[in-house]
């Protein structure tokens, strides 16, 4: 990313000590296994709001600081632990496959999210990271979404699934799947920090999208019907979780 | 990301170990500092191709394995090193700011690319990813692009510059500013693989974007003159380089 923070005015004159002591905290989850663009494409936005507005700051927070792998051959690493970001202002689960259903039933996790969203103004996820968000009890009552292929699965944790890039229920925010987190993170710079710094996070990135192949056609998606695929995915990502199983595949 | 590669029909029939002895290696580059969204995003697309289609794996390439910075509380980790891999079928440099500046003057990194380059079918980059290619002297007397902001100095590495979101010429195939990866992915795959495949890993990816802020206004674009902008870049990223400074600057 080129240099866009020195040239576009600060919005305010704190010192660094202070921004370190004040800043409102956005955290990123990491999880073995995770889909790493459904992390970076938001962390990306929201680290150059950070930039441009330093009322805000990305932190990457995990169980460990380990590197931990990702559904690709990138190895990754938080920045901090659970324990050391206790009270943050947002928080964001990305999501994944299999994995994402073992994070559905880490406990460490699960309790880390549940006292994170008591006090955050912003709970959001990415594609499958609803689901997480969902194994903690936060979206019972709530519309949301998450990745087309896993949407139906929203019911069995107390959600209505709606079919949006992103869905906006209170402090809730859930995105669709893996890219809708770069527009979903452009959302949310516009709601913290207004248009004009949202614009010149979208100039800093280039995200002018030109799809090679054109928009998605809905009425032509390829891997035919779900329900089987979903179903052993289900049972592979829990089959050390029964009881989610057993909720969850009522409405696979 | 769901599980798309089990629904989908493989390609052939290859065992694992064929797979491994045989698959063509697309290469993406780490050096510390980078933008990681230049990376991740065609990491993403082009490991998800992987899954589709077994002729081909993508690996993560660094002068070792240790863990790195980027330019987000993110540390990142290469799958293998350098010397790991001396013959890719393709090979992918992201970029970022001052980082990248310093990498085009890391000795080892540019060998490495030179060689790699020699054997290559593909030699690409994502945003200032380029200027990595053309300080490896890669692209002498081609037209290629990066990010907007940087545009200019291709002109200073031999290149001509072309505003476009990605840049084919022969082998050489160079991407706009940072999100534009995720393009460039998308098209390498339907290069290497046809429109089928490279449909599906778009419906993967939910790549449908939705910019919150609607399209690039390229007649408002922020940060005003750019030009004192980027001479403070190039005078701290090139600090220690003052040839290549020169020969840039020329053109900045």
């Amino acid at each position: 990313m080129p240099p866009p923070a020195r040239g576009f005015p600060k919005l305010d004159g704190m010192t660094d000590e202070q921004k370190t002591d004040e800043r409102k905290t956005i955290a990123f989850v990491v999880y073995p296994g995770l889909t790493p663009l459904d992390l970076v494409g938001p962390l990306q936005v929201l680290t150059a709001l950070g930039q441009l507005d330093p009322r805000y700051r990305t932190v990457v927070v995990g169980a460990t600081k380990d590197t931990v792998g990702t559904d690709t051959p990138l190895r990754i690493a938080p920045s901090h632990t659970f324990d050391e970001v206790p009270s943050p202002f947002a928080v964001l689960v990305p999501g994944g496959t299999v994995p994402t259903l073992h994070a559905m039933a880490d406990e460490r996790l699960l309790a880390w999210l549940r006292t994170a969203a008591e006090g955050a103004e912003l709970v959001t996820s990415v594609c499958a990271g609803s689901l997480v968000l969902g194994a903690a009890g936060l979206l019972d009552g709530r519309q949301a979404t998450t990745h087309w292929m896993f949407r139906d699965l929203l019911t069995g944790l107390g959600a209505t699934p709606v079919a949006r890039r992103w869905v906006e229920d209170g402090p809730v925010i859930t995105a669709a799947g893996v890219s809708a987190g770069i527009d979903l993170a452009l959302h949310l710079a516009e709601r913290l920090a207004g248009r004009p710094v949202a614009t010149a996070i979208q100039f800093v990135i280039e995200y002018d999208p030109e799809p090679p192949q054109g928009a998605l056609d809905w009425a032509n998606q390829p891997y035919g019907d779900l329900k089987p695929l979903r179903e052993h995915t289900l049972r592979e990502g829990l089959a050390a979780n029964p009881a989610l199983l057993a909720k969850l595949l009522a409405h696979a």
